[in-house]
């Protein structure tokens, strides 16, 4: 994906598409072992008594795996100066192995106040499944970009 | 730390000192380079013309450690049902190495509306440098507890 050259570029409503990741079954467990150790993220027995019925991803999982896709696109190699936040949604769990799509969306840009050579951007990740299309993380991040 | 039995343990305002941890440069990389590969995380020289002046940890990382934290302290182990969100802030950002401390307030909590015997809590996880009490993550997430 092309670099960005400036925040200028970007305006509100833009979209890209980022194509797609999975998260594989034994990244799904080492992930959930490490930051997130819980039994439904774990054990596929303890799993199938939890609210979730079947073994999911952590939904930290499924964030960091959305920003390493973000960062690995280069989209905003050359602008992006830092991260202030961030609001996280998960509307639906995701299992092992089923396919994802991710969009980024524009969904809100303005100049810094204090620093005019700076924007500050909100962008929305729109990661859902690829089978149904339905939405697994709503993240809109607070992003300072170089203009 | 003792395990809560049911949600009805807390109340909004109470807080609960989880002691503290830190990120270990080497795992500072590791985790760059994994779910964050941004030159302010990954390269002391690039990190020294970036924004932050110095290396510094990915906030992704941050709020990873702090649930994985959060976990690990056994407080929900038992009544835990589900996570469906979080606002995170990183209001400072933290240097590898530098040992913090992490709070956990209840913001909000009540009874869901659709499923009595469950408890809708907003917990703020609260990570300070242990030296200065310097905030570098103020993170509301959203638990479904058991009650």
């Amino acid at each position: 994906m092309r670099a960005l050259r400036s925040a200028d570029e970007l305006a509100q409503g833009m979209e890209f598409d980022l194509g797609g990741f999975v998260l594989p079954r034994a990244e799904v467990l080492d992930f959930a072992r490490r930051w997130d150790p819980q039994p439904f993220h774990l054990d596929e027995e303890a799993a199938r008594q939890s609210v979730f019925g079947r073994l999911v991803a952590s939904g930290l999982h499924t964030y960091s795996a959305a920003v390493g896709h973000l960062i690995r696109s280069g989209l905003l190699a050359e602008i992006n100066l830092a991260g202030g936040g961030a609001e996280l949604i998960w509307p639906a769990p995701l299992e092992p192995d089923q396919p994802v799509t991710m969009r980024l969306q524009v969904a809100e840009i303005r100049t810094s106040r204090s620093k005019p050579e700076m924007a500050v951007a909100k962008l929305r990740y729109l990661v859902a499944t690829a089978a149904e299309g339905r939405v697994v993380l709503d993240a809109l991040g607070t992003h300072f970009l170089r203009r």
